[in-house]
């Protein structure tokens, strides 16, 4: 773990500078945006601009100082218009700068950004009081986003700490992060990471409001909950996780679970419940809930709190019937014009993931998705990175918006810096493969340059082009440390005299030389040969028919 | 990286000892063979038998010297009878040791294995020059598999570091492991492997091969590869790739690609024919490599010499071509009584994978499909073990019958002790996701044992049932060391108070004392409330119909 330091004079110190290999730029739309990206400079004089969630802190130009915040890049955009929704704006038939902005990140029409989250197929979580934050969409016909969770606990971290994984996690690409504080301190962690988060935050609002009442989840009401969500709207909270889906009735469907609910919120609400044999003050308040999230652009984050937590409990009745509720709950808020994302689980085998995405879409109206992981198998705690990207990167491919990511410590301890790093990466990679998979364009530009770059033996440009080029460049110099290497047509894998991709530069060269430049070329060549060995009676060389279809049952 | 230690008297050291928490033991089949299986106690009194790779190297009661090499389990079993294969055998009707072995292993009837075997849908990689090894079977109705790969190269590495790598890699599970030594001592690396192996060893003897020519691929012939291949018959290799599907006509196939041929054996064959203008000669004396692979019965793992490089040349026409060409040869090596498993990618975005098992069942009559994870993106080498067990996963459950591990130093550099680990660790996680998707029973009584002891707050059960207890524990003791926290019924993630694992049995015992102990016995008495209310024309508490139909939009 790389620990934090602090400088002398105390203030605690943040990860700033560019990503090696890479510096920011800013692109102007037609209003006069300006628009961030990450640009890599590659050794032929050409360059690769990528998606940048790390906001100034990647500025070299921009001085950090966490006890100021950021500037509130939005303020002037929110001024300038009353108040609505993005959702409200979208549905009037208005793009408002958010979209102007989030379509030049995402290379997409203004207009399109515009239609899909007047349909609710996509939010854009922006509190009014979070005029810092970079906006960013979340929706399945966007780039698939990436949650980061961080948050202190009764048991260990500290605000400084918190901070900087903030900055750390949004410089690995994270899309929006979480705060899930549920120890002292909470309003103050909240604060600051607010006030210096360039992505969109999350919280889960019960969670402090039990801490007002030691703890104890009968002593939770409405009164209480309502006034510790207005408290976080007031800071700026971009999007709330709210367990309204989890209904008396539900809670003995969990009885005969080998994991019962294991949602925090879940359990807290359902305790709630249970105790006092009442329907649950969110269920009963939504209205209400909707009303306050309005007044600040508030996008509810519905939870799932009777989500799945074991590969045995996935996809069972209490799943699927707080399903239904959230469905329910989702026409509610957007009658208020609230937008809203569904949480989903959770662990679910393979074979089971894709119910989800399909009766999600059916139930919510196809409100953008938002999943945690999900796990595929639990027979690996401390690689749970690696068990949920599998279920992650499938169930984006199926359309779901955003990813929280599973660091290697989930189920066992709290990350640390270096965790957070592992999980952000990990879920970049699910995020990816997911869009590569949906086909998107710039997705595949993106693994097509790094390939390009390794098979002309371009290693910088190969390191600068990954997901993490410090860790890339690490692995490559443990064997072969010396700079020549960096240009050496061969790596430590196969040596000089075996590499394959210099055996086939050779081919390629050996093609050129004999006049094989082209695939017709060589093919008209061989045709000619072919026919010797036909006449011959060698049906080896017979030409490829057009279909390809070459095989026979000749022993050759 | 653990570095490998060498005792008084100079000699490697090894890995020796049980994983913590567990043990061998054996079970005794009808005809006496002792079956290894690792047991896992339980601190309720129970325990937990899995499936176990790791040979005589965690077996307390063995004293291992790897100048003696391992004790030949099979020797008997094979002087007792003729020559044949296991493919010979199992057509003929009967059941060997081996498969007899395998059905205990794999808990399914012996007539089953030999079925699968006869149907060419399943091998056994025996070469009845390799007696140390522990029967182990390949094939879509089985557990899936993993291989490691390991080997010195013209770089770096030693033949003592190789061997511990062995015993390391089958340690955490993999099933067989390949040497592709390329750079000095080939021979002597190979034996020492092949003498202490427990589980198959697969080679790719072109590599070899090209060693005997100084690297220069036009110089090979077939009587010296046959040379070769003879040579590691003789030495107990237990299957082969050769790449004889790499025909001249589908070279220039590959021109245009961005990444390629990136097959070692493919670019090395490619080379040659093209230098010669001449068909390969793997695939022109394929039936005399037949004849020698019969004598010894060792199984044909077909390479695929042009599979992709990259996401932008996956499915594509070359591919597909050498496909068409390896399943011509399945079927010709049968003919021989030859076992054969079929390579495959390497490198496949999600969306295109599925065609791949599709289209080698069908071309290839079901033979064993053997796949290089796919990386599911290409833009995130040094995390290449995640980017591939994503893709892994995906093909396994599709029908993949062993997945060929990928470690973080992939496409970087050579894989240290720890890389192994973790490669084997992340495709047990794809192969073990794969086995749950698939529905077998024993993958899920696995997941079922870890929720269990997790949910149960049993924290030693729930490292020990963990595919690597060490780093489970050790994550765990990060935030919390003291050994209380191991019997806590809490964890460093919510703290004492807001456990929801602490909650859900808190609901249990208060559904307990209220009578309410069984899903029937809380839903009568919510039905009673719900009367109450449904007078009121409160809606929400309408009791849930029988298909779970509970949405609406009322406001509640």
């Amino acid at each position: 773990m790389t620990s934090l330091d602090t400088s002398v004079d105390n203030q605690p110190k943040v990860t700033t500078g560019p990503i090696s290999g890479s510096h920011k730029v800013y692109s102007e739309t037609p209003s006069g945006l300006r628009v961030p990206a990450r640009r890599i400079e590659l050794s032929n004089g050409e360059h690769f601009d990528v998606y940048d969630t790390s906001g100034p802190y990647t500025d070299t130009d921009v001085e950090i100082d966490v006890h100021r915040g950021l500037d509130p890049l939005r303020a002037g955009w929110i001024a300038e218009r009353e108040h609505d929704t993005q959702l409200g704006w979208a549905r009037a038939g208005v793009v408002t700068k958010e979209m102007e902005f989030i379509a030049a990140r995402e290379r997409m029409d203004p207009e399109f950004v515009r239609d899909e989250v007047a349909k609710g197929r996509a939010v854009i979580p922006v509190n009014r009081n979070h005029p810092e934050s970079e906006p960013a969409i979340i929706g399945k016909n966007f780039l698939v986003k990436v949650n980061a969770n961080m948050g202190n606990s009764a048991v260990t971290s500290s605000v400084e700490e918190e901070v900087d994984k903030m900055a750390w996690a949004t410089r690995w690409g994270a899309d929006t992060i979480m705060d899930l504080s549920t120890g002292n301190r909470i309003h103050e962690t909240r604060e600051q990471i607010m006030r210096n988060s360039p992505v969109p935050v999350g919280t889960v609002p019960i969670y402090q409001a039990l801490e007002k009442v030691d703890g104890e989840p009968e002593k939770l009401t409405w009164e209480l909950y309502r006034d510790t969500i207005i408290e976080q709207c007031e800071q700026g909270v971009d999007y709330m996780t709210v367990h309204a889906g989890v209904l008396l009735r539900y809670v003995p469907l969990t009885a005969k679970r080998v994991t019962g609910i294991v949602s925090r919120g879940g359990s807290i609400m359902a305790a709630w419940c249970l105790a006092h044999h009442k329907e649950s003050f969110l269920y009963t308040h939504f209205s209400e809930l909707c009303e306050i999230l309005r007044d600040y652009d508030v996008t509810f984050s519905l939870g799932d709190g009777l989500r799945p937590g074991s590969i045995a409990d996935a996809n069972d009745e209490a799943q699927f019937a707080e399903l239904r509720t959230l469905g329910e709950l989702t026409h509610i808020a957007r009658e208020h014009d609230v937008q809203v994302m569904i949480e989903g689980p959770g662990h679910v085998p393979m074979h089971k993931i894709k119910e989800n995405v399909e009766l999600e879409e059916e139930l919510c109206g196809e409100a953008p998705f938002y999943t945690l992981g999900p796990l595929a198998t639990d027979v690996a705690p401390a690689y749970d990175h690696i068990t949920s990207a599998i279920g992650a990167a499938q169930i984006g491919w199926y359309g779901t918006a955003m990813l929280c990511y599973v660091t290697p410590k989930e189920h066992l301890g709290l990350p640390n810096r270096d965790d957070v790093k592992t999980g952000v990466i990990s879920y970049k990679i699910a995020a990816h493969a997911a869009d590569l998979a949906k086909g998107h364009p710039y997705a595949q530009d993106w693994d097509d340059e790094l390939s390009k770059a390794r098979f002309e033996f371009r290693w910088h440009d190969q390191f600068n082009l990954s997901l993490d080029p410090d860790t890339a460049r690490a692995y490559h110099d443990e064997t072969l440390p010396a700079e020549p290497a960096k240009t050496a047509h061969f790596c430590s894998m196969c040596g000089p005299k075996f590499c394959s991709m210099r055996i086939t530069q050779d081919i390629r060269e050996y093609a050129d030389k004999h006049g094989l430049s082209s695939v017709e070329a060589i093919e008209a060549g061989m045709s000619e040969k072919a026919e010797e060995f036909a006449e011959q009676g060698n049906r080896i060389y017979v030409p490829m028919a057009g279909d390809g279809e070459a095989d026979g049952n000749g022993t050759p």
